[in-house]
């Protein structure tokens, strides 16, 4: 999932705007323009690095240039060096927070992603997707899903048009699981897939009944989901229809839900309540003018 | 700190956009377009209340009608109800994700910004603020520090523009502490601060002779702070410059900062890690289909 | 598929002000602005209406305001009034053509869609859906594939982002059916179908057995189709996949592809080169100056 | 007609969003981002070519390079290569779709206007102007009018305020012909011609004398616009006015209106009802991966 | 020459936008939100007003309701009241400055425009219009050449696109006089004029008979354009061209280009040098706290 | 103060648009594209530059290349070459008006700031700034405090976000000095200074007493100045406060204010009613076409 880097830059110039007002008047006021800089870009605790073709883009649309021994994805340990960048000593000093922002947070949504991911690999049986959700922070969706995708996980829908979710709010002003899945199906695209919230196992197997291709079983208790699954393969519905777990799960009681028979278990606190990274950029003076 | 109406209205718009593409394809094809709704927003957990201005400019955006009994900066307890909306049914549920994207981390950086703000209330002799920094999500700066502000905390620099701050980076750069004093204020409107970062007491002491307005005590320990804090006042600067505490800073260990003598103790966690506050928007017809 | 209103009107500014520039200097020099107007849109021959929100929408953005007895999707006779409006005269006049534009070219899109959906419904047997592409008019993608909407047929992807399409071109680049499809499965959100374009019967028929959604029937003729279907069916693969045959079809010789076995039928032409419908406005003084 | 190549830029970029949404999911899962591409773009039928320097920057914008034997203009027969390029595999994939869409829009554009441009070269006497109208499709007027002017015809008005044109809906409005010219030419500026829409050989005459600098022969028959010609000439102002006749006139039936005496036919179909040039692209891995 | 409402309010928004950043920190932090205001505009020096309704629509975009018993283009004395407006007092202290800069300036257009305006028409025998140039400053054509019509004078030509001036730099490139107005004429549409720049009376009279609708008489003394003028009477072509003074003219010297023969001066200092009109806006609580 | 180079050619290209609309009709029918050109700014009157780096970014934008002499600041004799540029004639000629106008003003605006700082450095005792005000032109204030800063002058607040300033409106609608200065400290962030305007020596003395870090004294005589200033002398209160003057100050009567015991002087004029520099720009063919 990569925008054109066109357009990505028309995102990124936002960013720095945002940041920027008039100019860095600390920077404008002390930094010869003509003083070329050299910086460093360090992690300060151990993390999955995401962000790096935007934090790379950022310091080249700012005039700069920078390097990166890693790739997005790549596991760290503190005191790692994410990017090597040179350019003018105050360009540096006017992307480093902007860069430095967006990096972090992305960082952060890939590794505790990555986290998740990791103890979904570990149990026996049939895969588990660990997703997100559309629980993204406002404006930032494309990078939060993106860090998703680098830390392993499933990106889910994109926007409210890329796929038909049927959720509990629907039904109830729209009416019954069948009669909505058939309605859904004839006026969206062939291209289209149909998800169905359920809370029940009966509303599960209901909507497998009805044809849905996903059913999102929501706040369902592990056992409950075991049950369900046990109850779908025995209608011979299991293999045509793919099983979603969502609702208060948590990287402390994931466990339960790993091993309860779901292809997905879909976090909202992935994207909007990760921890930003701790990482730092170090600026200098290429002709090492402070002794 | 409010934005013009028809300026945070752009930016709402925006966000809308990000969720929608080009509809939402699932109730465009279920909901009945000319179904009145009624919608309730309702805070699942105890926190404090911000972005509620925002919420419902965005209903109203949609062509809905929002109300609360609520202001910003309320606590509530879990179950407590938010918001009342009425409009389109479909419209109601087209907005629900975005608002709720914005109210929840706004309400998030309101409630962790309000716990510290307490924490500092508590602690006897001069008071302390907390003040959120430039480590903000891209894109949010507006809305994460009006809701640290809804949270009792203090803005900060709201870009490079409105104040100046001498950092690490740029002494390193340009040269000594008085040196670069004297160039920003020879250089920067006399309407601007000026701040000066410091990693020891012996730099404090020089940024304050040197006629900072405000030092950044970067980094230290709670007791080289104290030693610094009673130095200064032995040589008669104290009165004559804001301490602020930096750097490494978390609710853990806050207590000894909010006892080490500075006047503010600034965090990027309220801001770029603030754990979203988990709220939920129901939705029915007016005319109650479904039983 | 709509568009929130707020959302809309920016785009449909956008073409106000692209035919408008600095104002309408004609209306300006000639037309009181006190002049309260009354406007009528006409069909000037039989089709298929498309575009009614957005027309409505702009004479509202002008400060005008219009009604309509249709709705979209009604198929007009030449000489059928479409919308009535009311407003400040010169309002009316600078939004004329703008909302013909718009008006015209959904129209034409939706009459045309039409006429093939009929066409298709008339044949017996599995019902073959009318699908466009996305071979849209730049900017237009939004309205066109809204207007294929109300002409009763399938809008397709609306974006690279929203199903996978391996086509003639990624398979060159990047190997073989079922590697692709293995690819694109794991890294693609579970929430997505996968289609692939065969120009051979074999294509087809590896495509379907590696497991796609869909399978894009390539520039093939009739009778290819026929046969690969009736393998696909043999193979007892057929209600596994959805088929899709496009390439070439045009309204001259869809009828053999109607009947030969696909699900859907996919043609550029019904976006990129419809004919706009005839209509026009008729603007008059309320208060009747003119005898 | 030539937007600056920056400012040209930004539409393009607003036309490679449209399609691309959050990237191209197919691609970017299965083309690794370091194989290098090669493209050919083939049309498949004769036509004008235009639109090569909006291809040839969307190709760059998207980080590859193109070149052309063509200029626009340039006459093609079926199977002609066009355009051919090279650059990242994924990113020739990216801009494909975007890239023929504009250029078979605005080659069909082109088309249309050149064949009408050669059948009135071919008549003998005065020569006659083929022009388009504000009949363009909404945010593509630009692209459209550049197509005109390279298919040999005349742009007409760019917008509502580079020109005045008194229409018959004005004039219900605003008075008498002779009062709305005075008034216009007091009003507008010098550097502005004046023309007036005329339905009858007298009103056309009226328009004349009152000293329009176009007189715009709406829906008139050839042979009454031959006796308003010749009226015109009897009274010594043919050489005082131009000539336009519009309404109706479609390939069909121009022959008649050639010639009638006009010097301009205005028709909007050139642009709103165009059919688009089928052309297709062509890419494959440089290194010749598949065989 | 009046932009779209909704087009107009974009670009006010955008200038509200400038001046509030993230909200007016004085007002938000003194006045308490539900307090209504009154605010009164009142002019302190006689002048001409113009931009009456751009400041009601930036009181109206910002939630006041302003109303004014003038209209564009009056004559004040010092000490009128210019506009009288209720509202949020917050609301009407964020907006003040902004609709103060622009009415400010509008108004200083419009005043050196018309007072220009008055001397032409004091003098005798043909009538001489006052033009703007393209000399306007960066993003405020629209306003500055609305201001000048509001002063009574002509806005010449609007950009780049509207009309054909053929200038010094053109011909020095391009080649001679004759063989650019028929290469103009032959590629530019039948609705543009044509207008050719000289320097000397030889040049003028080329102009004349190569067939220009106007030539821009640069730099020349006013005997020199009497003399031309009378040659160009003298050769008959004096009625089929016209002409205009530019260059240099300033008030000062105005009076013997208004006796010259000419038909339009024109003048950048209109636009580029106009001093600002000092008005000032008088808020008070309506419910006159403090006394 | 320094836009960073992607922001700042984003309005860059605003301009560009502004005057180019969807070309230069009289360059592109006569100007082969493939002429390279030269061409030269000059300054036609003495004055102070600012605008070099704007100017030479436009440049750019527009695919040419230029390279000057001078810097920003520099004081030019009439005659004075400031500009060399290189590139496509044609693309010299569609960005030369919208150079000039940016270079003109911004040059307009230093040169008047520098003649009036010259006068303030000439007189004895306490240093005088000169400053400007958040009177600027709409959509320009970027372009004219950077050019205020180029002229030696004081940049002021830029926004209403980045300082307090407690004007005469607000204390009529808010209350006491002393109280709105406790409520704004207490609000606004630590990082802020705080000023308020003062009418009388009595209010200013109040203010000072109160802790403003400024005092703003408005449309006060010299001599009341004055006296003002010796009475916070002897209260000792002078040191820890700034005197700003503003109101009705003109270069006329500056004198009386430079020498009135002030640390700053603010005027509108500067910035709203500074006459543009006069420049031409001079473009041949660098093959010396026209002799």
């Amino acid at each position: 999932m990569e925008l054109e880097r066109a357009v990505l830059e028309e995102r990124l110039k936002s960013f720095l705007r945002e940041d920027l007002g008039y100019g860095d008047i600390t920077t404008d006021s002390l930094v010869d323009p003509t003083v070329e800089g050299i910086a460093t870009i360090v992690c300060n605790e151990p993390g999955v690095i995401a962000g790096l073709k935007e934090s790379l883009a950022l310091l080249e649309i700012s005039g700069c240039s920078g390097t990166s021994n890693m790739k997005d994805g790549d596991h760290v340990t503190a005191g790692s060096e994410i990017i090597k960048a040179i350019g003018p000593a105050n360009s540096l000093l006017k992307v480093e927070r902007t860069a430095l922002n967006l990096l972090c947070h992305m960082s952060g949504v890939a590794t505790i992603t990555s986290e998740l991911v990791k103890l979904a690999a570990k149990k026996q049986g049939r895969p588990v997707r660990i997703a997100c959700t559309r629980k993204t922070l406002p404006g930032l969706r494309y990078f939060e899903k993106k860090a998703v995708a680098i830390g392993g996980g499933d990106t889910h829908r994109l926007r409210l048009d890329d796929a038909v979710l049927i959720k509990d709010n629907h039904l109830a002003i729209a009416g019954g699981v069948s009669e909505c899945i058939k309605k859904a199906r004839a006026q969206v695209s062939f291209t289209k897939k149909i998800e169905v919230e359920a809370t029940t196992s009966k509303e599960a197997i209901e909507t497998a009944k009805a044809g849905a291709d996903i059913v999102l079983l929501d706040n369902m208790k592990p056992d409950d989901i075991k049950r369900t699954e046990a109850e779908l393969v025995k209608m011979g519905l299991r293999e045509k229809i793919i099983l979603e777990a969502s609702g208060g799960i948590q990287r402390e009681n994931i466990a339960a839900y790993l091993t309860s028979g779901v292809d997905v278990i879909s976090m909202g606190m992935i994207t909007h309540s990760a921890r930003s990274i701790d990482m730092s950029m170090n600026i200098r003076s290429r002709t090492g003018r402070r002794t």
